[in-house]
């Protein structure tokens, strides 16, 4: 299982009118938190990318459960429980400062070969680094 | 059963360095796709907010299925299947100039008494211009 | 002279907590004008971007004279005045459905040669439909 | 004279299709260094609205130098030179991690009494927190 946590502050203009972050803005810090894992394992994805492989998001799920505000420092924790196949999964929690839990979601990425637009496996250097997490 | 079709224009701000629709501004998409639909049988969501009632969303579901790019010319069809509660759920579908399903999602919103924070019946004034559709 | 006109609805995700539209939304705004007018001289930006050439902004001014807020239907107009060179001068002006001016601004964006990087002129089926604006 | 430093690591979602960062996201970066500023002489801009205060921008200038690249962290300085009255102007620059000058702006933001929707002066505790940078 691989698990990361990323701080966010929350920034005026991602509050809408309701003095909120805008629900449309969750996926962003999923994303934030998904680039800093990948980091944390020593790889970037943006290496990823320059490897000929990108990956784009298939699937979005997201609750919101509690509001979060302007300035708020938010914690995301983000999940990994299976190795990735062709498809990598990632689950999250979002955290306010009291620590209430006040979103969660998951996101399904798939791998696709720039070149050809198909579906391909994760670039064997990311597997590599990955493997030791799923034992 | 409640039904409404929407035109979006790609901005060029809205795609990322994949040269797609960034996965987070579909959200959007079905904001404006929920307005739209609203103003459509006669109300605005802006007077429910002033009649002291306002819609944050619960959850938010989305799939993938195909790339959206700059410039193209959208359509979202959102439906309204049940009469709605204390909560609303909107079911969409967005299809490109050629006419293929690119992503389909849903979301569920709940209806908020501004001053005390807590769950709440929809205004009667917009629950009375509803009835049609829910026979 | 080049002039154009274009519709832009606000979006809840584009206001802040101050009920406004958020500051950083503007350039958004102009940029959708700036597609629209490009369409309808006969081209697209898409097309130019096709050819080789991109148009990144090189510099932005923007005066915020009152609020917009969501679901206002806002008129963007665009002006070019003087023939595009190495760089393309818009002049933009946003009103309100009250017809007040709400917000002026301009932009330089320059044609850049997607291959090396280096300024380049714009390319020349861009030049040609342009002419008849600017005797 | 007020100095502060922000750190802000570019997103996915603010590059677009040219690979760089959006031009309509360096005001997101602005806010972000001027919160930061505000809170580093102890005092929050969250506060400064509860005080029944807020601070809409009036004007805003950005050149486009070098473009700023997907995970790339970047360093705003931004400097306030002249002890504010009923506006407040802030000046940036921001650096990529090779040091290298990518953009400049500034902004100018008003004071704004939140009953009256008139300008008015800063709170009397932000200008005396202020004071000690503007002998």
């Amino acid at each position: 299982m691989l698990k990361s946590e990323t701080k966010i502050r929350v920034r005026y203009g991602e509050t809408d009118q309701m003095g909120y972050v805008y629900y449309g803005n969750y996926p962003l810090y999923y994303e934030v938190s998904r680039t800093d894992m990948i980091k944390k394992i020593g790889w970037t994805y943006g290496e990823m990318e320059k490897s000929g492989v990108m990956m784009p998001v298939a699937s979005l799920n997201v609750k919101y459960i509690r509001p979060a505000f302007y300035d708020e420092e938010l914690t995301v924790k983000v999940v990994v429980k299976n190795m990735p196949t062709k498809k990598m999964e990632f689950e999250y929690e979002v955290f306010n400062e009291q620590n209430k839990l006040i979103n969660k979601g998951n996101t399904t990425l798939v791998f696709v070969d720039m070149k050809t637009g198909r579906l391909t496996n994760p670039p064997q250097e990311f597997t590599d680094k990955l493997k030791k997490y799923f034992k």
